[in-house]
């Protein structure tokens, strides 16, 4: 049988398009049915652009209202109908088992926790994002944004859901999972890490100490866990130096005749290049801990981001992750009570 | 007059060559005397070396220890002849106007703070350090590590050292102050960084308010306020995308005859890239509020990066920026008392 994904056809930066030819995609590459969630007679007509989408698994879910990149916390509540919101009651009341959006993560993040709801044993969800790495692996973040004031046992779910996570999804038997700190040694770190540092030894995952930034990329580590405050800057500043890297080399290529003749022959590497470091391969970020299956996406998703996230959310579902969640956290909490 | 810099002669990877050659060149084009610090019989050995050194104004201060990268807190302490401890006790004795170091960032910010102590109001002193912007211009992160838990108002005297920094040493007006959070409304942010903000806001700074990871580099900000354990994640981050970048792009430029060409051929502009992105024209990172200069560069700098750094010893030195910070902080009590 295959999964149905309800995905939000109002999130990303071009929307409905990506959404829409990522459906598409998903529909006809793998196994999954997928509701579009939108208003209803604009995505009808576009839908109708696509010559034989009418017989692939895609369907219509009606929602009014579309939250905006910039909307504030008050506007985010005020629409009960927006498509982020009518995803997730889609998957609350079992219509779908995963939701995928690229819209505001911050919506997105607040809607979930309130309609889906944590697991049992999750004190706080939190935001995974994949890194991609110098040996060409990829390297798990968590939190990202979820939660800016963590306690040391917060930061040792994330660790059990960030193991889970890399073994369900990524197919590791035993991800190295690191807590991000200044500095190696155990005693390093601020107040909260050195208390998660004792937490996170005693865990049954494999624990390698504290990790620094730099190791985020360099393929060392598999599960980088750090409280939501530390997660977001580390990635936002990430997404900072590869854009100052992108424009910098752009100007000095273009700065002489010959350079550009270099630069036309080394086209193709660039576009290796940014494939390489392309996250939308990574299917986006699992907001995990929630009773159900929730994925954002980057709000400059394309179509194969979009795709690869409807196909990740299937195979949440599929690789019952929340069960696996909520199954190991009860366990520890019996053997290692807080 | 020219001002006298203590030079630690040991810190760098290579030392003790990138610091005698660079100490001979400050000491060439700046009108600066540099006192090498390390083991004198190896340095004078290695001054004979090069001809006409006896002419500049380069001498030697004995010191019979060295502090390797990776000394561990006890080890540290247990040097008291260190070159970095010898160095800071030249400037504590007015010996020397400041003091420059390569070596063990963690061993010359905590000697310092014991040897130099705190300027009179500086709660904590803070490490400072300059980033390439995409428009050509440099942006101020402090804390990056001297200080891993602080109170919002360590954040706050943070603000204002930053913000004289610029002033005094990159000669901006009136340098455009931000707070590292997550989310640009004055409401997003952990606990430290919301009160804080309510503290900034009081200062009388150019603050911006919330800026994000991604603004480090993108030149709208000038200085940006963080606690030492963010502005540390912040700053190894930023070397680890930037060493992918590089094992990636070498890594695709290699991958084919056509591209080996274009390699070739845009070979002038990666030089100038590196040279753009090149950390060591900015004089490395002084840890601000000591009593003293103190300029702590990173280890794997070469001559350029010491010369720029003693020239900014220099500078700081002969622009009374100590000076300021104790009046302005001092002005400040009286008009904001915490």
């Amino acid at each position: 049988m295959s999964s149905v994904i309800a995905l939000d056809a109002m999130g990303s930066d071009k929307a409905p398009k990506p959404e829409i030819e990522g459906a598409l995609q998903a529909a006809r590459h793998h196994n999954v049915r997928v509701l579009l969630v939108g208003p209803e007679p604009q995505l009808r007509a576009e839908l109708a652009r696509y010559p034989g989408a009418h017989r692939l698994p895609v369907d219509i879910v009606h929602a009014s209202e579309v939250i905006a990149m910039d909307d504030k916390v008050d506007a985010i509540r005020a629409k009960r109908d927006s498509s982020i919101r009518v995803g997730l009651r889609l998957v609350r009341e079992g219509r779908a088992a995963g939701f995928v959006t690229a819209g505001n993560t911050g919506a997105a993040m607040a809607t979930a926790k309130v309609v889906l709801g944590a697991l049992p044993g999750v004190d706080r969800p939190a935001l995974a994002a994949a890194f991609p790495t110098v040996l060409n692996t990829a390297a798990i973040l968590l939190d990202v944004g979820a939660n800016v004031d963590c306690t040391p046992n917060n930061l040792a779910q994330f660790a059990v859901m960030g193991d889970i996570y890399c073994r369900s999804i990524f197919g590791m038997e035993h991800p190295r999972v690191g807590l991000l700190s200044i500095g190696e040694e155990e005693g390093k770190g601020n107040e909260l890490t050195r208390e998660a540092f004792q937490l996170l030894k005693r865990l049954p995952i494999n624990f390698i100490g504290n990790v620094e930034g730099r190791d985020l990329y360099n393929g060392h580590v598999d599960v980088i866990v750090a409280d939501g405050f530390v997660g977001n800057v580390a990635l936002k500043t990430s997404e900072g130096v590869a854009r100052l890297v992108r424009a910098v080399l752009k100007e000095t290529l273009k700065s002489t005749i010959t350079r550009q003749v270099g630069a036309l022959l080394s086209r193709n590497a660039f576009s290796d290049f940014k494939k390489r470091l392309d996250h939308t391969n990574y299917g986006g970020a699992p907001l995990l801990g929630v009773k159900g299956v929730c994925i954002i996406t980057h709000g400059s998703s394309n179509t194969n981001a979009i795709k690869n996230a409807v196909r990740v959310a299937a195979e949440f579902a599929e690789g019952k992750v929340n069960e696996t969640i909520e199954r190991e956290l009860a366990e520890l909490t019996v053997a290692v009570p807080s």
